[in-house]
């Protein structure tokens, strides 16, 4: 038997965000209708110290940035999933549930600024503890696809409304 | 001294794509303008044996998903890199490079079909070989934010054309 190769991350950060159980969370982050303030969610990711603060440079002219995460309360995963906003289950990786074979989180935020070694950030739909593996720039070119299909999800969009999503709750 | 947590993953899939070198890649997967073909690349991904190919369903509506990757071929990293696209050295997570401290890859690839446990790609920039790690649906209104700044890579593309990334070589 071979052995399979693994790969192993150091998170690069540990985030405080106003949402401490996962019921409070909204399902993406660009969804904030139905909270109870209808704020979009502030949160914080100070920069852990193995890592210099070098890495931020240059960080500050983007408008949004990639967060790739551990979905650290995640027990296990499945192979299909029954999604939030309804419908029949789905395999997983076509659901960007946490119960995934690896369960790693990727979300654009917004950046509002960065101070020293913390990034001020917006519309976040993580938890509070969630640890941050990589941070990378928002590059439209390569990100922005703003007409691209989206299967099962469009097709129960076009049923129950656009950005239809479970509210999450006040934020505490 | 706390031990520091980490967090570990088996790949899902193995990429077969056409780019054996780092250096006939392209540095985005849509940028083609500069292959000596000017074609898209096509790749496969095939599921590893430890998952149900139900992981799977649901996904062959969607036209685009994100692969996040391991750079396998990545050896250490660095604070800061000076970009292919020219200019200073920036800090690394100010960039896409694959010399970060946690090597972790995030495309956006266009999908062709599903046959089985075999996905075809369209518009891939990963080496072959790549370690898939994780699979997720493309999804506009969480994903493509078309009018987000971005910070030194616009300065640059207002000096250098839209666009502009060096360019894939021949796919082998």
């Amino acid at each position: 038997m071979i052995q399979e190769s693994t790969f192993t991350y150091r998170p690069i950060g540990i985030l405080n965000s106003p949402y401490s159980r996962r019921i409070d969370a909204p399902h993406q982050s660009t969804v904030v209708a139905g909270t109870e303030t209808g704020d979009v969610a502030l949160a914080t990711l100070e920069l852990e110290d193995w890592l210099d603060e070098k890495v931020l440079q240059d960080l500050s002219g983007f408008q949004r940035l990639w967060l790739i995460f551990a979905f650290h309360r995640s027990e296990g995963w499945k192979s299909s999933v029954k999604p939030p906003r309804g419908g029949p289950k789905r395999g997983i990786l076509a659901t960007r549930s946490p119960h995934r074979p690896n369960s790693l989180g990727l979300s654009a935020v917004e950046l509002v600024k960065i101070e020293g070694r913390t990034l001020h950030l917006r519309a976040v739909d993580l938890l509070d503890g969630t640890p941050v593996l990589d941070i990378k720039p928002y590059v439209p070119y390569a990100d922005a696809f703003p007409d691209s299909k989206a299967g099962w999800i469009d097709e129960l969009d076009a049923k129950l409304g656009r950005y239809f999503a479970p509210g999450p709750r006040k934020p505490r």
